[in-house]
């Protein structure tokens, strides 16, 4: 059966780095957990200062407030059906929540324990969000949350997406400068309610330098990257700290082609354009330590439920057995490792997730 | 949360539907489980006469025998770690397995039970199979696993997924007819070995009315169909008998925008060509006995981990409310139900699935 590898040792020097970086620029470092969503991996991050983390869902929150995180974002817009898991939640630890609408506030009117509310911000990406050019919006939105007495309203939180679709460095710059600037207008006009400024973002937070007014960072996908991030720049091959591995089901010399065990319900269906066609994982070498970096011209050209095809791979399909195991870098790790629910460390400990 | 919603009366008329066929042609029926995942759900089939299954990997071969199913075929190639599985297993039902090169053979020369074997043969869609053209292979095939008392040659397996990237229905009859002729050559040529012909996938199954010598279908997504099948003509609209319910996230006048709680981890991230784009699902809107037809113009235009971007929308936009329910048909349920990993029947009963 395919299996996911984690390279701990990479794993760790990128938040390592992460925090270094956060703490250079004087920011709080709140990672995103949904890219692991393991509280093993998590309770890493608290080797380099971290003691809040940024999650995607109630269930995700309630995973690692009952492994005893005490200070938890869920970086979704809140729903009314998930009042009863806020109210639980609540008594666990710390909790925050994230609002676009002033329509989501009546259905907190009667929560028990004091909540964070962060309003999100769109500066441009265009999926949930104040527009940080509608004030009017956003500040009805903190004067009517005022009104809640367990309702704290502490600040804005911004997930600057539209960097994944940047065409170019100097357009990932300009997205993030455009995003600085209106977070730090919004915290200006808003000053008086002291609010902070999260932001996210694996791509932003990874190259760029100047973080402005910013208060705390939030990126989830770093721990460890994959080749969306390479292709953008945002981390280095050796850096992607999760590799495939799947056992070759069939050899066909004539199309130089090999079917490995490993498809859309292990990689997921997320795919990368790279020469001219979609590619799904980049076939790697094991070395004593961990993978050799990604060979250009071998990689999976399509994927099914199961199945994993790699075409035109030259000698190489004269060289591997049925069973024998090829590693791939997973093309968007986050949906890998939800798909895979376990990590399997290159030293053979097996690591569970939310989903296990 | 988001939940997959089973219209059961529309399932069991599917599959009523392709048993009647399978009846009328005088074929047995053989369907592929990896589409529903769910003991639940196979066992519906046995009132349609149904008593062997198809399934896509070892563990969920243990499942569906755990639950009683006593002839179950494991329709991807045997890979040599599988071989402990394999013996288990084979204490539970009659169980029998794909190969489709020589190299496979030698793992196996020490299974206990007696084991059947399909050759796995490739008519032209070029992922897994010896190809029809190479006899020679194939009977080296047959001929080695012959020489393992406990491994039964019992035919041959194909399964045309080309039919998934036909064009017109003309290519698709064109590529059926392919297989078809491809198939009786090999039946014919190794009469003497008494061969039976398994044939799959969902839309020549659905879609064709001849089916020259073969003996067994084992299509899997006809028990819910999507809109890959109804794109390509397989289904009509009413007989999708699955649907996403997921609540409104946000919604944003300006753009005509509406986000969903529902992404990749819900719905997979399959997309399908509509109207110029890629779409991730569609909007249908809940009747009385279930949901109705699709609309035109409203369809999931992105998704992304945990949320899902309707554009677009229109006066939509202003009447629903934060936290309301919307379904949306999906593009491939095998993907979506993997997923979800449960159901809900319109009449609020839970289904577990081999994930759960």
């Amino acid at each position: 059966m395919p299996s996911l590898l984690l390279d701990k040792e990479k794993c760790l020097r990128n938040m390592e780095k992460m925090a270094l970086k956060a703490n250079r620029n004087s920011l709080s470092f709140r990672p995103h957990c949904k890219t692991h969503q393991s509280a093993e991996i998590a309770n890493w991050l608290r080797d380099f200062g971290v003691n809040a983390i940024t999650v995607s869902s109630f269930p995700m929150a309630r995973y690692f407030a009952e492994a005893g995180w005490k200070d938890i974002l869920v970086a979704f817009p809140f729903q009314p059906g998930e009042i009863e898991s806020l109210i639980e939640i609540s008594e666990l630890c710390r909790l925050s929540i994230l609002v676009d609408s002033p329509a989501a506030l009546p259905f907190l009117n009667h929560i028990p324990k004091r909540t964070g509310l962060y309003v999100d911000i769109d500066t441009g990406y265009g999926r949930t969000g104040v527009k940080a050019e509608n004030p009017d919006l956003i500040e009805q939105i903190i004067v009517k949350a005022r009104t809640n007495p367990h309702l704290e309203f502490r600040g804005f939180y911004c997930h600057a997406g539209h960097s994944y679709k940047a065409e170019s460095r100097d357009e990932g710059t300009a997205i993030h400068q455009k995003a600085l600037t209106d977070l730090a207008e919004l915290k200006m006009q808003f000053g008086s309610y002291d609010p902070k400024l999260l932001y996210g973002d694996t791509p932003n937070c990874s190259m760029q330098e100047d973080f402005g007014k910013l208060d705390e960072i939030t990126p989830g996908n770093f721990v460890f990257y994959d080749l969306i991030q390479y292709a953008l720049g945002a981390c280095s091959m050796e850096e992607i700290a999760v590799a495939m591995e799947c056992p070759v089901a069939g050899r066909y010399p004539l199309g130089e082609r090999i079917v490995i065990h490993g498809g859309a319900i292990h990689f997921s269906k997320e795919s990368l354009p790279l020469k001219g066609t979609s590619i799904f994982g980049r076939l790697v070498h094991p070395t004593k330590s961990g993978w050799t970096e990604a060979e250009e011209e071998r990689f999976l050209s399509s994927i099914s439920q199961e199945h994993g095809v790699m075409e035109h791979c030259g000698n190489l399909v004269r060289k591997v057995n049925i069973g024998e195991n090829l590693l791939f870098l997973p093309v968007h790790s986050c949906l890998t490792a939800n798909m895979m629910r376990e990590y399997h460390t290159l030293d053979g400990k097996l690591i569970a997730t939310f989903n296990s």
